[in-house]
């Protein structure tokens, strides 16, 4: 039956349509129902409705083939009913326990109705006029984050959060905007007006580096660092092979010797390095870079010091975790997205500026709104029209506190290091990365290999390590399409595996509710599936004796 | 009394804190009672709940002073309060009727659970792992608008709209980010790989320049182009003299015979203008350039052409009005934006591209996620992490559909007519820009003066104006302040007032529930505010005898 074809219609005239503005939903309407489901018990709502075996997505597409837009509008419970058959059932349950593969966990209770309010709201940050107090509730939250991280005293505050001359930092809808802004500070830092040269942001790159005298301009980043740097290379103009990986260490850290020799080679090729990320907590693994030696580097140097702190940055409300991002204080300019590990739906990333005269290189103005000393979030933003989503971080902080982040924080590392251990006591299992924050990776290593392929010759380890990468993909899968379970994967090259391409599971551990027992049946379930694995488990066991 | 001072708190401790993950808000809460508000009755809720008379933001900041994070959490039910008394009341009530300065509007009920259901799914689209089904309904509901500008026929959709390898365009969180994505994947088509050359993704803009022997790269858009794109051209190193602002006509239309003048002299000054902007309602005024003599003028030039139709681009859901912008289906990308016409919350832009191949240019991968050949979204967005908003686009699609758009379209034109005729029938009035879509701007012109002001000399002409210009803004300051009704102001420099800088009322007409009496409503009021201004009006009459 083919349920778009039997949907019922409505009357399209205006009468009607303006009740949809005006007539809230009925107490028993399928919507209504849907939102005491929400609030009465999230889990199960999401339990209920979603299907956990995985369908594929070519099955899923055939609901979504139309590319008419609907002549005649459907009755709210008609749609309401399909969203839950079509959408809501094929969705992904990412904020189950079990689902601890990506960066999205469960979220606080307080935060649905509170995203229903904000919705009502509907303010526009972009400008006083359709904010009022949520600027002043913004800038407050980016002093918050601000003083978290540079620790400046009271008196700093007072002068600068609510200043119009000043941003402490930015809201943004993600880590990508917000080291994306970053990046272009420092830019147009770097190459800014001097002269008759009118800067950058007026004259572009080109005229820019012939002031300058530059043949190039150069970022620097372990090989580690997040996709989103080279979008913003090449945005930017500086050409993603301006984006330049550095070595890391076996901890996956960048090596700062390596730093040091590629700032030497490039000046050497008059190429100006103007700045230096530091990533704290890698996405793949968690490492966190030596960032106080960076921190030196850039200083000797004259780098913009950047720090993506887009998933580590919260542990800094642990005063017994902040020491593994010791030197963030000394960044010009740091990422942090809410909708991470300070537990915000999706869209809530911040840049935040250590000088808060920094971002006066990408100011901008217009007639209508943004104009000269305005307090306007608008002008000193890569976005324009945004959202409160500041709002619920402000209720987060309130509610939660410092204090219960800092548990949060803690017991996401504690989790996980007790999952490194339990992966090392396991026969058949192989820890490839321990836990500095709360992510790590490993894969599913047979017993009857786990000495062989360390002792056999380089092609044949070569030859096995193939194999397993085929193995740990072909669980990951199955693990997926079976829906009680869910890890990701990605491709590392360890130093103790001499640097093999070596595909791994990748476990985040940020979902409080993310039990211990549910660690053990993440890897029963993985076990239970690479026994079924039998030709490529044959194939090892061939290699290996 | 402080009420943050006497602000109870609860323990930070595991097990009290894991509940606000586990434990739904209570029947009797604060915020369950906020919800039903909402549910209830919105704009009774909000006008119960907001301030109408505006508080001075010097006053409002004295709540939000503090730069520390709380130590200790608080109650939900105190915190939800505290939000209601602070930060809820000082907000601003953008869905009024009344409020008709910027582009928010009341929004459709429905769309309040929807929001809720959205955050508690909380996918992230930037993967299919981490969104399943709404990869393939985002790419439906792009599929729908390329259709409903472009009017390619079934199998163009079919083969593309689901394809690993294309993309009709990209969500984003709004016309900011669709604009600079439209640019960016201009500049880098212009600039593209060839021979040696790897393209200016990969070798950034100064070798590109070299390669291609440009001294120079220009936009080309209207004077009244919104300043996002000064962003673009500063962000993409063209620098923002690279946004050449073309001359418009007295209807605030680009003009073509100035824009091809312009085109000449940049070549001749071996400038390589790369992409011309035709704007579909311009934030000021809602004009909408010839799109159809610009496209001529692209494909004669070899200019990709962008239409920013982020404001206007919904009018092609109404069949009367659609010819307002025909020639948007032969450009190569163009913006729309889900959060103003049609309906959406903030935070929902897109840009569409005639030729699914166009974002190779941009496209991107990694090893954790955006694998080569993966339909994983990502792959070619500015973007990263990002929620699902096609979602609530989808449902508006179907509920209220292509008809009722239509409907929603023409109430505004026809209304904005309507008040444009209403201004015009004032003896103290002047309609300055007569609406095309559903924007107008005017100003109040005491009678006194009305015949005067066009018969003195041009000295004196001037300095009533700039009286004039006192007025507007004393005028509109004051009708925000008292909260009844709120019109913004911009400046214009209508032909018919011989160039002068001109300060106008602007009025954006887009809310379903504005009635033409709340439009006599608002004469009233400013005309009220106006006798109050009796120096100014002394100085006019004064000039004007």
């Amino acid at each position: 039956m083919n349920s778009s074809g039997n949907t019922k219609t409505a009357d399209a005239n205006l009468d009607t349509l303006l009740r949809i503005f005006t007539v809230p939903e009925d107490r028993n309407s399928t919507l209504t129902k849907i939102e005491e489901g929400l609030s009465k018990n999230l889990n199960e709502f999401l339990r209920n409705h979603i299907v956990t075996e995985e369908r594929p997505l070519k099955e899923i597409e055939q609901d979504f083939l139309s590319s008419h837009i609907p002549e005649q509008p459907e009755f709210i419970s008609d749609h309401t009913q399909h969203l839950l058959d079509k959408v809501v059932s094929q969705s992904v349950h990412t904020s189950s326990p079990g689902f601890i593969g990506h960066m999205t966990s469960a979220l606080p209770y307080f935060l649905m109705p509170l995203s229903k309010l904000m919705t009502a709201l509907n303010q526009n940050l972009v400008k006083i006029e359709t904010s009022k107090v949520f600027t002043p509730l913004e800038r407050q939250v980016l002093g918050m984050l601000h003083r978290l991280i540079y620790q400046e005293d009271d008196n700093f505050y007072l002068q600068r959060m609510h200043s119009a001359h000043h941003s402490l930092g930015a809201f943004c809808s993600g880590g990508t905007i917000a080291n994306l802004t970053a990046l272009w500070v420092a830019r147009n830092n770097v190459l800014k007006a001097e002269g008759q040269f009118k800067g950058v942001e007026q004259e572009g790159l080109l005229r820019a580096m012939k002031h300058y005298g530059y043949d190039g301009l150069a970022i620097l980043v372990s090989e580690r660092g997040h996709y989103s740097l080279k979008k913003a290379a090449d945005l930017l103009g500086i050409g993603q092979e301006g984006l330049i990986s550095v070595p890391t260490d076996h901890n996956n850290k960048i090596r700062p010797d390596e730093l040091k020799a590629t700032l030497t080679r490039l000046k050497q090729n008059n190429i100006k390095p103007f700045a230096i990320i530091g990533v704290a907590g890698t996405t793949e693994t968690g490492s966190v870079d030596p960032l106080d030696e960076i921190a030196e580097i850039c200083r000797q140097e004259g780098c913009h010091f950047h720090v993506d702190a887009a998933w580590g940055g919260a542990a800094l409300m642990s005063k017994q975790h902040q020491y593994l991002l010791k030197g963030i204080e000394k960044a010009d300019s740091v990422t942090i997205d809410a909708h991470k590990q300070l537990y915000l739906p999706m869209g809530a990333g911040m840049v935040l500026f250590k000088d808060a005269d920094a971002t006066h290189v990408i100011e901008h103005h217009a007639q209508y709104i943004l104009r000269e000393g305005s307090k306007d979030l608008g002008c000193r933003t890569l976005e324009g029209s945004r959202s409160g989503m500041a709002f619920l971080l402000y209720a987060c902080m309130h509610i939660i506190s410092r204090a219960g982040y800092e548990l949060l924080i803690d017991e996401s590392i504690a989790k996980a290091k007790y999952f490194a251990e339990l992966i090392r006591s396991q026969q058949d299992f192989e820890l490839i990365t321990q836990p500095e924050l709360c992510i790590l990776t490993y894969r599913y290593l047979p017993e009857s290999v786990k000495d062989s392929i360390k002792q056999c010759p380089q092609e044949k380890r070569h030859a096995m390590n193939e194999i397993l990468n085929e193995l740990t993909k072909y669980i990951q899968k199955k693990q997926r399409e079976s829906g009680k379970t869910f890890v990701s994967r990605t491709q590392l090259n360890p130093v103790e595996l001499n640097g093999m391409d070596t595909i791994v599971f990748r476990v985040v551990l940020a979902n409080p509710l993310t039990s211990k027992e549910i660690l053990h049946e993440v890897l029963d379930e993985q076990r239970t599936i690479a026994s079924q694995a039998i030709s490529l488990i044959n194939k090892l066991k061939a290699l290996g004796s």
